[in-house]
């Protein structure tokens, strides 16, 4: 029995099964695995790691398996769900989609799959815990869905780490309060505000933290550099290395990959010229403009057209463009009045509307290019939609 | 210059005039009101007082003070705030001010008056004071408005002492983004979360803590008693009396507020038999039924009426009443877009709506009383309504 | 099964059987006598309850529950450890002591066999639980002894209403570490620095709260108007009821404890005129002031001496003396070495010296008297001495 | 003007100058030099750099100056003081002194005399900053001292990170209680909880954290591969580089150099055969064995040396010989007593005693050599002394 001391929970124990698990190769890679990426350059404390998460969600299904009759490979789901993540993830998973076909989960999948020996030897089944990384069955759910121990964690880490007061969450009192009634989640409706606190906690750490302006434009900085690479690289291998291996991969490159890399190492960022909200678009061109999130090629071509017709370098302009906002949470229901949680809560009602008000796309570029961006929004967003 | 170190804000400094204040015995009163009265009874360590939340609120008056030019009546108007809670205030304010026609903002300004002498001596102006208190002016709001401290002090302090996290919010973050246009005061589109965190927290707070199902029972239980007892209590004393003077009235009472506050003391509670909530009432009907709180007398009556027809003695049926949800925020400007932050924020829109789900009649009784209560649902509301 | 929310340790889960008795008068009455006393005249934050260290202490005992097998005994002791403190004990209990020849755990040994329906029918050993807390048995040095569960809550509970860091120490840790051999309770030499925190933290709270100087003269001022009334007061009932009582009593007294009450209240203290250290006695004079303790009526004259002496009315100079310091840690072996820890831990040895230094006879008076007492020094001491 | 959050202190405060020096590639570079290198592989949530903990010095170091007019040099010195750590510094520093002569001060300053230009840009004197860092001067000992600010934020920021409680002090309440006597820096005698507060949350952290037994593995595994790699490299280029680069290096390496770092990122350490306390050396010979840490190439000839004569492989046998304990705290002055702290506090000079209690020479293998190492004790005793 091992005990690990957490800033959050203080001692996390694991027995020797789940020891074993963690003492793998794959999952001390998770310790050179940075939870928010670029994040720290606006949160300089934010510098913690997938590994500690990780322990971190280990930690909240023991609790709900004290609860709840999950079985052990709930715990061992738990622990490894994160494995599939590659370096700087926000900034680079939708490269990686396209480069090689595979988002986090698959990748997780696969990864679990390899490390058959150390599970089975353990006494875990590996198809079952990989069902359960990807939100199947009764108890997947509480991993990955709805009102999951993943998002508990992160909130409330996240919150600790950057010093946001916004997600600070109980886990606890949510664990208390979630019931079942047959495979279906839910709670009682003198309980949903804290299920609300959870639903909100997540939709405030967007702005302030998830999708802070700044931590976006670094994202772009650094998706456009893998762009450039990304023909010249190995993907799957970019994609089993660590944090250092990126670092490395930046700062051999020349060109644009090892400009934008300088600028964002001494923070010399490139800054927002415009910002092309929902309002700017028709539904049906938002849909349009996040299938570009598919084809990182052609997202460079319409940032070098923007370039080209502002009289600039490959390379001066950049977009980000966030995915749909995709919010499940709605499916919660409330058991008591055997309604969906959507249906009662104003708040959550809200918050699914306001999802989108988060949802901009931003034009960034050199500092002194920015009145020049700004002055063509129009013939951007036309780009952009027909570029 | 005094340093008081406040388990919130680390040290709270106040230099010697406002230690003449603090000093006085109608300061020195408020250690000896509890901030939450019967809340310990479900929170065991939330025996927070007065005293510690008006310092509290002192404190976040000077960072405002560094802020905007408030001047230092603000201050001293900030420290002063709650002067005039009566004991158990939660309970009994609704029954002083039939009793006496003033509310605890009344008192306090009274009382203020009456420290004319200790004011001026240390340069401060009693009428402006006063009008700050009463929420006037263009700073008055930041004390007693949409988004003041001293519901930035509760909040937090709350939730520090009952453990409930749902009040978690950051004061700094909150005084940092507020903005004035003339008179004005509102925040920027981009800093709406802040505010909404406020909002949210209060609303949350709501069920968790202030309209605890439990602290209900134990305010009516309490309220009932102060009822019998009004007509033989100098109730001008009484609200200037502090809780030890609340509890020896009570303890030397006989009869029915004897034997209520002797099962306050051991626990030994009224359990909820029925629950009417906005869904059972016309809103005219709602309108009529919080009208009741304006007559103590006759409030007590229709418990009566209703122990009379179930067979019960009087005392045994107990009613509470909510007073109406006062949701004044959704004045708050969102500056850059001129607008009420009640038109552009889904989720402070949905707050104002769901305000009304926790307002409900509780109709309480001894535990074996129970379901007599529960099955005469119809003619309670019938004698609520027309009794 | 119960949860109870928790500053300190988030829920605390109590089965049926420890309702049982934490919803007796006994118990509940806890609810009404603060744990530091005078403490928030310094530390306004500082009003927490018995009741709350209470629980603290039981939860406390659960986890030390997990690692020994105590049993179930010692959990009711643990809950109930507290029952016989009066009210503002730091203040009466030396009184109470001389007045009906009890102290604190006297009493709530009596209370506690007083109890024995509920103790019974709830399955527990009531001869077993007062032997426990009493400190007897090898678990019973859990609770009262050298590093027991009572003093880890009570020095991180402190700490958190204070505000003050010092007692802030890891009892999950402190609990980790501990070791039996037989009957023998110790730690491994790599494990020293974490008693060593428990003992540190406690030697630092002493100045900086429990012996803090300003609460050594309200204690003084009320222990002075507890010995003019204790002749007329039934002290065996005073002892059994809450600070409420106690408030009572004192405000429906007249001359000198009416006087001294409301200096208190107001926060109007006397003020010290003289401290006599260690340094100005030899170690039997020493141990002839303490044992002035023992004799509350003996102590008052001494004071109305030197009153007198000084031309000053009876009741204007007050005597503090602490108790002996009682450092019984020492105890505790460090298993693998096989010797007591104060032989190893310097820091121990240091404290047990240190202890020394906090302990200092006060001699107090109004503000205007200060310097009549500075001058008075030697005759002053003649007259503890010898008066 | 600036805020950047931080986890401890809220909001960091800096105005234009202070931006510029933060904006500087040399203290950007900070962010990737984490503050306590391999201590995550014991304490998974300890990622935090030297970026954030030089904010929190400069932090501190405003509060100062609201106390002392130390000037805004002061403050330039303390965002500054730590520029010059190297990479793993803990593991490297020893090495990279006898490569290039020069440890992290000289590096600090050296790298302040490279940045004059935006230093003298912005007001600030190149010369007293250097100074400052140096700990000379009256101001200087508040940075580099007996009780410092540098002190103060680590011991609080890893206590934070770790969660370990130990190092939890109140900053605010050491800075309130400093005081000057000349150029003298001092406490008074009723304020020394305070300072021993200070160190003995240092003393506490040494074994917990800074000299934890794995951790000290773990540098001694970094350290033998620098060694082995030294000869080869640039080591100037390699203290002005990362943590990045220092991985790439080791990743690119070959042999034993490359072996241990496997092993360091798969948890796969070394474990301690034997320890060597103070007890078994005469302290000539301790003097002797400190020595080696002055040249580290014969430091690898007697591990090799021992690994020879136990049949075993080069690399195979680790050592870990820790600095002398320096303890300087013991010079600052109780004002009011006119005596050196250690003179007047058991407590500290308790510590002064203790602090070699943490130091030994750990002699380290693989797993299974384990007990051919402890059976050598007096053979690899006479190596290291002799060798």
């Amino acid at each position: 029995m091992k005990y690990i001391r957490d800033t959050l929970y203080g001692f996390i124990k694991l027995d020797g099964r789940f020891i074993d698990l963690m003492d793998t190769p794959e999952f001390q890679r998770l310790r050179r695995v940075t939870q928010l990426g670029f994040t720290p350059i606006v949160y300089p404390t934010a510098t913690h790691t997938r590994f500690e998460h990780s322990l971190g969600v280990f930690h909240l299904a023991c609790e709900m398996r004290k609860k709840f009759d999950t079985g052990d490979d709930f715990l061992a789901a738990a622990l490894l769900h994160d494995l599939g993540h590659v370096p700087f993830s926000h900034a680079a998973e939708w490269i990686m989609k396209s480069a090689i076909g595979k988002n986090h989960v698959d990748i997780t999948v696969e990864r679990i799959k390899s490390m058959e020996g150390v599970l089975e030897r353990n006494g875990f089944d590996v198809k079952k815990v990989c069902e359960l990384i990807r939100g199947k069955g009764k108890y997947g759910q509480l991993l990955s869905g709805d009102i999951d121990i993943d998002r508990m964690d992160y909130l409330v880490r996240d919150s600790y780490y950057t010093g946001v007061a916004y997600g600070v969450i109980n886990p606890d009192s949510v664990i208390r309060r979630l019931r079942f009634r047959g495979n279906v989640l839910g709670v009682n409706l003198s309980d949903i505000h804290v299920v609300e606190s959870l639903l909100v906690a997540r939709s405030w750490m967007m702005p302030a933290v998830y999708l802070h302006k700044t931590t976006r434009i670094a994202n772009s900085m650094f998706s456009r550099g893998l762009i450039e690479l990304m023909e010249h690289l190995d993907m799957e291998e970019f994609s089993e290395g660590d944090e250092h291996d990126a670092v490395r991969i930046f700062r051999d490159s020349c060109g644009l990959p090892s400009e934008l890399w300088k600028r964002i190492e001494n923070r010399n960022l490139y800054k927002e010229g415009l910002r092309l909200t929902r309002k700017d678009f028709s539904s049906r061109e938002i849909g349009k403009v996040i299938k570009l999130r598919a084809d990182p090629l052609r997202f460079r071509d319409i940032e070098n057209r923007i370039a080209e017709e502002l009289g600039l370098n490959e390379g001066e302009v950049l977009l980000n463009i966030p995915e749909k906002p995709v919010f499940m949470e709605s499916n919660l229901m409330v058991l008591d009045e055997n309604k969906k949680l959507e249906k009662i809560s104003k708040i959550v009602s809200g918050i699914v509307e306001s999802e989108w008000n988060y949802w901009y796309v931003g034009v960034y570029s050199r500092k002194e290019r920015r009145k020049l961006i700004g002055r063509n929004r129009e013939r951007i967003k036309e780009l952009i939609l027909h570029g």
